[in-house]
């Protein structure tokens, strides 16, 4: 049976969805950290690239994909769309599984999707060099990967206990050429005070996220921002519409659509072009957004404005949110840390489109196991809590004799979590729940 | 410009091409350990499934795949091939280089092609339990993933030294079902009595082979060997009858192939079914093995009937040997470590088909640097003497003016080996020739 859908490069995607076009009444405003005002797009390139700004405020539906990126995309893209048949029939469900694998890219994520656009954009527009800050190190490296291609140096401010019990993504962000500090660190004023008051830090994101926007802010270079934001779900869009093509091939259309959500940008990248193109078909496709009962952004959080980061640097974004200060319990292995949530996501949850589910990391990590012995690849801790979720409506379908059609966001491979894989088969792993 | 080009699965080849059909004289047989006399098919029943033995010695052109082999195989088949359109673009060379990615599959190489059918045939005929032992990690990992597979049992020995500093290989095992002990382990009379000798001592590929022998022989279990011989290099042959493929799809031809050569499992499975090829349509090719100067089987090696194991357990075969006790400098990190090379390579490269080339790790792993930084993935160390070897050719071609058309045998990912990658850019790597 077929089970691998490939496009060929033809077929790559030219433009990307914005669904600000078809959103019923527009996102609300950043604010203004200080003042608590709407912040005009303008006082955003500061920070940001300017084509980034303008797309986060774009209500255009689609946005060409510049040639140099679409070049960029074919070193990886059009991924896979596999059909999980062996899954399938480990679990004895009529329901058909499929999962469209971003694993694929170079550095084993979706991120690498809106990294090579943000990179390009602050090329053309003069940027030297990028700053960002990197938890267990998936951003960053995808980063690094894109700053490589693109010509354009990158300093990333890793959280310290990622970059001493992580070295191998240090060393690949290394590899990429990127410029990699511990934080919190001695090269900011932020990180300083900080380590001036707790020479032992592990750091957080929080701490991360302040010391490169301050490195930015204090250098001329730019910052740039790997999930959350309305021009990364954008660039993510790919995902979304190389699915619906090879969902085609396959000759058929999903029932349910389920992924991960850390900050939404690759469940965003998957769903958004698919409701856009449900709704033009007059089809009903179920949206199920997946998280940590450790970190339950929008099954726990409420919505209101709130801080990006811990240090209350970022611009408020109206969002689910556990609060800027929340950290997960230590031992939450699955990934998934953030508290806030994209704007868009949040608005389609109010809006009854997207259905919010919260998983317990062992469940989770024993269906991954059993996902890894039946289709081979391992996923992403992060990845898991979809694969979780699929699992258990394949399971529901089996109960009820009912094909569904389920199609996973598969964000990446779990290449560089093995630990947590190591945690869990030797019984270390404890429910959070 | 196209550089992905992708076969859909119902083109997945349907049998293996076998080169002892087209061999001017027949392979010289193992000879028993004990008595130095030609070993019968039937003796070596007792070590390896009996497909596989039968495989060993057939002179049929082409094997069928088993059905369920192919079925194993669509988890991750057909692999894509890539043309390196920015790494040529980076060497400003006339040269088209392309590449067959082998690290696609579930465990991230090209060994899987041959634990695949291993495990179903023994499977089919009745066993249980595997034995084998792994080194790095690579092969151990992908019998595991295919004992899950077929389901059977299996049980890896790993080198002691491998299973403290390669917790990610050997996570990655367990996660796959696989039971793995270290090696010198307590659980053999070749364990025990090295460790009574040496209780410290770090292990090496040849106890672990000798003790994943004694294992099998004496629990009724089977063995399984992941490369060298002529039934591993038959089940590779998939690689090069897809590329030969993929390169019609792309409108070219090869002139030169390059693979690197550890057992020589890899470089068989794409150059056998090219060559085959090339002189049915009466085109010219040139083959070059490569290996590292720290362990240069070939270009250093005499051929001669030799040991595949340090403890002389194993039948004799005639290949090119640095001596079955022969041991890489540790300074070396770029794997490839067998004392030995498979038989079938032998004699092409007597019979002056295949030319080998030894190349030291510092230059390797300075180009699978500028490899990584250009195509976005990560050569496994083995690999990057071929990626290497790729270049140096690229760049003779630049200097000279000529259009040639490499292709590349890109047998793994390094995800598991970013240490390796953390030395070089440390400075760490020394020149071992």
């Amino acid at each position: 049976m077929q089970r691998m859908f490939n496009l060929n490069q033809q077929e790559l995607p030219t433009r990307w969805y914005n669904v600000q076009a078809d959103l019923d009444r527009p996102l609300d405003p950043p604010l203004d950290p200080r003042t608590r005002e709407p912040l005009s797009p303008e006082a955003l390139t500061a920070l940001f690239a300017k084509t980034c700004v303008e797309q986060e405020v774009s209500t255009d539906r689609f946005i060409d994909i510049p040639l140099a990126v679409q070049e960029t995309y074919r070193l990886w893209r059009p991924t896979p769309l596999y059909r999980a048949t062996h899954l399938e029939r480990a679990l004895d469900t009529p329901a058909h599984i499929y999962y469209k694998y971003e694993g694929a890219s170079p550095t084993g994520s979706h991120k690498t999707n809106t990294a090579v656009p943000q990179a390009y954009y602050n090329k053309v527009e003069g940027t030297k060099r990028l700053t960002t800050e990197t938890g267990a190190g998936q951003w960053g490296s995808a980063l690094a990967f894109a700053c490589q291609a693109l010509g354009i140096d990158l300093t990333v401010f890793m959280v310290k206990i990622s970059y001493q019990q992580k070295p191998y993504r240090k060393a690949m962000i290394e590899l990429y050429g990127g410029k990699i500090l511990a934080s919190p660190s001695e090269r900011t004023n932020t990180g300083r005070e900080i380590l001036k008051e707790n020479p032992d830090s592990p750091g957080s994101l929080g701490m991360a996220i302040s010391e490169a926007i301050e490195e930015a802010m204090t250098t001329g270079a730019k910052y740039s921002l790997g999930s959350v934001l309305n021009h990364v779900l954008l660039h993510q869009t790919v995902i979304g519409q190389e699915s619906l093509s090879q969902m085609e091939i396959a000759g058929e259309y999903p029932d349910v659509v389920v992924g991960c959500v850390g900050g939404g940008s690759n469940f965003g990248g998957l769903m958004l072009p698919i409701l856009y193109d449900a709704k033009n078909r007059g089809r009903k496709v179920k949206f199920v957004a997946t998280e940590p009962t450790a970190c339950p952004t929008i099954t726990k959080g409420e919505v209101r404005y709130d801080f990006g980061d811990e240090a209350e640097m970022t611009p408020l974004l109206r969002m689910h949110t556990l609060g800027h200060k929340f950290v997960p319990p230590p031992i939450h292995a699955g990934g998934l840390r953030y508290h806030g949530m994209a704007p868009i996501i949040t608005r389609l949850v109010e809006d009854g489109v997207i259905e919010p589910r919260a998983y317990d990391q062992v469940d989770v990590f024993s269906d991954a196991v059993i996902f890894a012995r039946t289709e081979g690849i391992i996923p992403a801790p992060e990845t898991a809590h979809a694969v979780h979720a699929a699992m258990e409506l394949a399971r529901e379908c089996a109960r009820k004799d009912e094909k569904q059609v389920i199609l996973i966001g598969f964000s990446g491979h779990g290449h560089f979590d093995m630990s947590a894989y190591s945690a869990y088969l030797a019984g270390q792993l404890v429910r959070t729940s």
